[in-house]
């Protein structure tokens, strides 16, 4: 299970030596078609890397032959001179693409190349490596090259994240694979620092896109791990139509977004430091977004996740961050908040329910957390992580 | 420098038993007038404690004959009982002062005594215990008391936090003395959890309200610790006239604002767990609310402030917060912003600046970070502190 899984993509993973660890640094999946249907959502952080709006620009057309990622490296607050190494990445990688016979006569061009970097930010990429790891990878195209790709992607996460959906449709075979890194800055929009998504299903671009927005709305953007939303998010999905399959667009949507809530569950499994993955429901709202911004606030309280870490169901916390949300955002009347932790209701119509002591923490990774608002009867669950030692430890050592 | 330094007013600090570690836990402030003049500022949290509840209802009138503070037990998330027990506090209060002779021949109403709660969310406070330690501190009144009461505050404090200031008006000597705690759910609005000041100026209930209201603004307001708002904030201005002196409204606010500023400046510089005390300071911007839109940002990015505990000077992740602002919130390019970490550019027009190495973080608990937007005059510095292993600690050992 992997990007290489559906029909019509090879990919690799080599090591360029952008990492001082030796470590696999560059990742290249290329579609070879019949179709090279390409999407991208993109980070929404105003302050965003060289590569992030390299590709913004170059998949308007729906279009791609190639991804090319970089880990130890994030290219991003590097200036004028960080968009030029983003660009001569892209041309290099086209040229080596057509002089490997990729593209047929008329060969691959730079704006068919899209562009992902993660790592250091404030750092310009060492080009003089990175060119030739991007030959490398060429040269090592296979088709079943997806596993070296995902774990060349990996920076401080601790395995490599990979899923395969077999998409539905009638008496035709096709799929949805995918690759992703991410353990820090886990915030949305989007959720991920960088993932590849491919399928064999023969759709249009338009299409690809908006199966794509609604997939990644569901699953990354209900990631908030830590709060920090990242400079560099991108998910890419490229469609090869090599399988024949012709799938509706709920059908295709579907199959998407089964892969990215996959991929997403594993972000959260492996989120730098974390020893909880919370799920944070809130029903009874008025409406999702009032849903959301209230699990948000939640899952942004430092004094809760400190809580959860020390297996404390500290429903107080819960409450004095639901509280932040204004009231023109989500309607709730403070009195009638219920709370329940790993399923023991301690908190009933905001004052003091069930005894705290009933809630087993330390039993399991996962911990659940549901708000009932009782206002409405929109409903979202959030992912986010407890606020641990390692946490502290991994990102006051670790310079990104 | 207490609360008791202006004239006109008496405190007491005593243990009625509610903290097990001991410790004094109750404290009474009263003024003795000739003037009982009052004002507050609350929490804006939607989830606020019973006492909040009752202090807002109390002060509307703008007069207050006392101040009832416990720690403790924060008496928030309570239900009904919970504000039955602050109600039969205040009621308590003033039966005990009235027996006590302060009010004359009218004695006290249980509307003129206010009150604050701080410690544990989501527990009944013991009123057993409670009530026998308000007569107690009703018998140690004393001149002299305001530090004592500045004791029994404190949770999980490591120091009293107290101040003088002198007023400015010509001819005629008067003052503000003040208390406060607060070492974690330290944000707006607003940043401290409870503040009591006096001051012996002769001013009326609008006056005190509007300096309290533009003193918190510019000082609390601007503390953003651990973006925890918590339910029970109180800041409590009461003004006896026993000076006889009458400053101007300018005058007044100066002086309450000074006091303020100087109680901030030692919550920040206790607070739970933070070895640093970062001054957030961003120029540049449109208008004040959108420097401090950008500012708060940057404050609240656990990256951030685990990058600056491990003395790591990671301009990154200040642009990547900056970039999370909306346009619409805070207009600036991306492509111009600068950042200085204790005065060293390490970030110039969105890219690489002076070497990071410059920067020496080890040296002082005080950093400072300067973001330039240049995209209009306006001006803010916010408080925040550095993201610990001992935040961490204390937050998931100690249940409030």
């Amino acid at each position: 299970m992997s990007v290489t899984s559906p029909a019509g993509f090879r990919a690799a993973g080599v090591t360029a030596g952008l990492k001082t660890s030796g470590r696999p640094d560059v990742a290249l999946v290329v579609t070879e078609g019949p179709r090279h249907v390409a999407a991208a959502v993109l980070t929404s952080n105003r302050v965003h890397a060289a590569p992030v709006t390299w590709t913004r620009q170059a998949v308007k057309d729906g279009t791609a032959r190639a991804v090319v990622l970089n880990s130890g490296g994030a290219n991003a607050c590097t200036g004028p001179e960080g968009f030029a190494d983003t660009h001569r990445t892209a041309e290099h990688t086209a040229a080596a693409l057509g002089a490997a016979g990729i593209g047929g006569e008329d060969g691959v061009g730079a704006g068919d190349v899209l562009v992902c970097s993660t790592g250091l930010i404030g750092v310009r990429l060492p080009m003089d490596l990175l060119l030739p790891g991007v030959d490398a990878a060429v040269a090592a195209l296979a088709a079943d090259g997806g596993d070296a790709a995902a774990h060349a992607i990996m920076t401080t996460d601790t395995r490599s994240k990979q899923t395969l959906v077999t998409g539905e449709t009638a008496g035709a075979g096709w799929s949805v694979g995918g690759m992703a890194k991410g353990a820090g800055m886990l915030a949305p929009g989007l959720a991920t620092m960088l993932c590849v998504l491919t399928t064999d299903a023969d759709v249009d671009a338009a299409t690809a896109d908006a199966a794509l927005r609604a997939a990644t709305a569901a699953t990354f953007d209900r990631v908030d791990s830590d709060g920090c939303m990242s400079t560099n998010d991108t998910v890419i999905l490229l469609a090869s139509g090599a399988s024949g399959a012709t799938p509706s667009a709920a059908e295709l949507t579907r199959a998407v977004t089964a892969a990215c809530a996959d991929l997403a569950r594993q972000l959260v499994a492996d989120a730098e430091g974390a020893s909880h993955d919370i799920a944070i429901t809130v029903r009874g709202a008025t409406t999702q977004d009032a849903a959301l911004a209230v699990a948000r606030a939640v899952s942004r309280s430092n004094l809760f996740k400190a809580a959860i870490f020390g297996n404390d169901p500290n429903w107080g916390r819960v409450l004095s961050a639901v509280g932040t949300v204004p009231e023109d955002v989500a309607p709730f009347d403070a009195l009638t908040l219920d709370v329940a932790v790993n399923g023991v209701q301690v908190c009933r119509a905001g004052g003091v329910g069930e005894p705290r002591e009933l809630v087993d923490l330390a039993a399991a990774r996962e911990v659940t957390v549901e708000v009932d608002l009782h206002a409405g009867d929109a409903e979202v669950t959030l992912w986010t992580n407890d606020l641990t030692h390692d946490y502290v430890h991994e990102n006051s050592a670790y310079s990104s």
